[in-house]
């Protein structure tokens, strides 16, 4: 029985593995339209997130399966009492996989320990959402070739953007992978991400406060979001805000193969005027995140599709 | 790539070919299983509405397809701040085709300008709801044969009804069609359908106060919801609620094969004792509503079935 | 057209022939897989329940039919005043087969009235939740082997507790059933269990106030959750709560072959540590739950497979 809870649970050759599997299905989606006939996927969110839920259900859709499940805390039995631990063990009797959100880090693993159903950590408060993560991966390993040789830039708030520290936790398992950190000095990444991954592990990287001097030389731009409410000061808020809007300005900055990702929803982070340049992926990079879902309940129930 | 905002949007021979294909679906409901086996219908209502989302499910299902979707803006992603834009390129990558409702008028069409998959208008605030109305026609036309040489009360709030400013649009492209408006002076029909479609049209209509000395005359009496909250003052409510309530009592002033239609939720405006008249079809025209958005998604994701 | 309102609404022949039926999908289940194709289930859930509802769609997806529906009343358009009758006939022209949970008593027996649809009562208030029952008698049939000759413990809050309710009417119908009914003064089964059904039928029963006087001569033991508030004083909810507890302690009490059950959900009414007691059924339940709506909806719809 295997789980996924953070993406580093899979080896690199497994991850290997599950990135060629998904561009497989890309490329034959009719070969895999069967290959979950009568799975079922329960997903249950605790914490509504429509992307993520719907993408799964997709995954679980185009391999021929059914979907099970609620989308809100209120309509489920925790609001009686029930722990994740018995929640997991009556879903083991419905369904054959799960997906599960949870406000509070540690749930999903709290109910991996119980269930007899494979469970993927579809996001767990502020700490892990590996499927995001593996949709970053096959977005760039897809569209760049390589998952090493690369500048990334990580722009926005990298202090509480768990996808973020997921990323950086799954890339420095690549050769000459290097870095450049863009962020309010507020919103730097945290003590347990600079000195106990990058440093420790000698990955190359440079912390800088804005985008547009950090443009020009990467291969990779991963946005998110500055919330404002972030910021200690209005004054800092003023001087700084611009710094992270992503336009057509700072865009005719970059390469010409530089790729934009975004983890979504996105505000205003990025102009909508960028969004028919070639280099913003952060729609495909959705679609990846279909594909890799696909690949992954798949791994996980154990099915091979010949 | 065609999109179903308003009912207009198709000609009265699309909308002939439209409803003619429903009645076949009606009569040969196994010849169509299978045609959407593997699409995939997004349901994406951003407020509340049961019956039309489970007529569109249903519809969806009943073509061997599956569905996905969130029924309240709660759980959606416009809780933090999508936008519908963003959302439906999203949805793009999940969906073959989408139904949305929302709350704010012109919102389905923002939608469409951005989607790569059909996008259905399920409902935009006080705006439009075209496949009630293509229900609407789809019932007339079925039970009287015809869609011409008729004469439509229609009876309660014709101010803020969407449903009858929609129908109304929708039948004058018909010959002969002529209207009684029975509704209190507050809720008559507003200056842009009375001037602009009927007195520009040239199409005949009357006003009156009583549904009473309407009912007589009339070939389809379509009936809608009066709130109280909506008269001006106690007085003109207490004398004139009971105008419009449809009993026993007015049904026997009616022709034998008057119709009765009702948009549904029906309150108090229908007393339960009409439900067995042969005359009430309202709960026919649900029915028919899945053969029509049955016939709409078919006809939208240009698949023919032999 | 035939419901399910009470557990008592099937005779004991035919319940003898719906668990075997049940039994029969436990063991072939691919036999069963198909037994539904192109049929729908409507869930009507106008209270939220997560394990219910989710057991009812399981239970359609495995006989290969799909579900529509909703899992509270916000989404539904009792919100905007439609009566339960109006509702049902609505689904009578979405679904093949209606579920409804309702927070009135009577709510699903009023709208299997002017359904055309078999509706199953999912929970309706304090008063009856069949299925439930149906489930608890398939597990202890499957696992006992019998409906007769049992000593049943049933314990905790015997006064509101439906199921147990349920329960009692169901088993004694079989012969040589006793009862030992272990609650607190203030729980204990109301008058009309306790006088018109026990007493009136001649069934054997003791009530007693210490599950360990009670536990070593069970065959079964049914717990339910005692809440703190249903106590009239603090100082007897302390002095009794460990009473109700079920723990390793008191297991060590019972005989090798009693089952424990419990409806779920469980709050700390049984110890963890009891999960693992192979005479711990609680979970088998759940899973014998799903077969016994897979054998109701078959029997329901009428579908015999060969």
């Amino acid at each position: 029985m295997r789980h996924l809870m953070s993406p580093l649970d899979l080896s690199v050759e497994e991850l290997d593995k599950l990135l060629t599997l998904a561009n497989d299905i890309e490329k034959n989606p009719k070969k895999y339209a069967h290959a979950c006939d009568g799975k079922k996927l329960a997903t249950l969110f605790y914490e509504p997130s429509t992307r993520t839920r719907l993408s799964f259900e997709t995954a679980m859709l185009n391999l021929g399966g059914s979907v099970i499940g609620f989308s809100s805390a209120d309509s489920s039995s925790a609001a009686k009492g029930e722990s994740v631990s018995d929640t997991i063990r009556v879903i083991s009797c419905f369904a054959d996989i799960c997906a599960m959100r949870h406000p509070k880090e540690g749930a999903p693993l709290v109910a991996s320990l119980k269930s007899s159903i494979p469970v993927i950590n579809a996001g767990d408060g502020g700490h892990q959402h590996p499927t995001q993560t593996l949709a970053d991966l096959l977005t760039i390993r897809s569209l760049k070739g390589r998952l090493s040789n690369l500048k990334i830039g990580l722009c926005g708030d990298l202090k509480f953007g768990r996808t973020v520290h997921s990323l950086i936790n799954a890339l420095i398992r690549y050769p000459n992978v290097e870095f450049v950190l863009i962020s309010p000095k507020e919103l730097r990444v945290p003590e347990y991400i600079r000195e106990d991954v990058l440093v420790a592990n000698n990955i190359p990287f440079t912390e800088v406060e804005r985008l547009e001097d950090a443009i020009p030389d990467l291969d990779i731009l991963y946005m998110t979001r500055v919330q404002k409410e972030r910021f200690f000061n209005e004054e800092d808020y003023i001087r700084m805000k611009d710094f992270y809007i992503l336009d057509k300005e700072k865009m005719a900055l970059a390469k010409d193969d530089m790729l934009v990702l975004h983890p979504l929803p996105r505000v205003n982070e990025i102009s909508v005027e960028v969004d028919d340049d070639p280099r913003a992926v952060y729609f495909k990079q959705v679609q990846y995140g279909v594909y890799v879902r696909m690949a992954l309940i798949l791994t996980l129930l154990g099915i091979e599709v010949q």
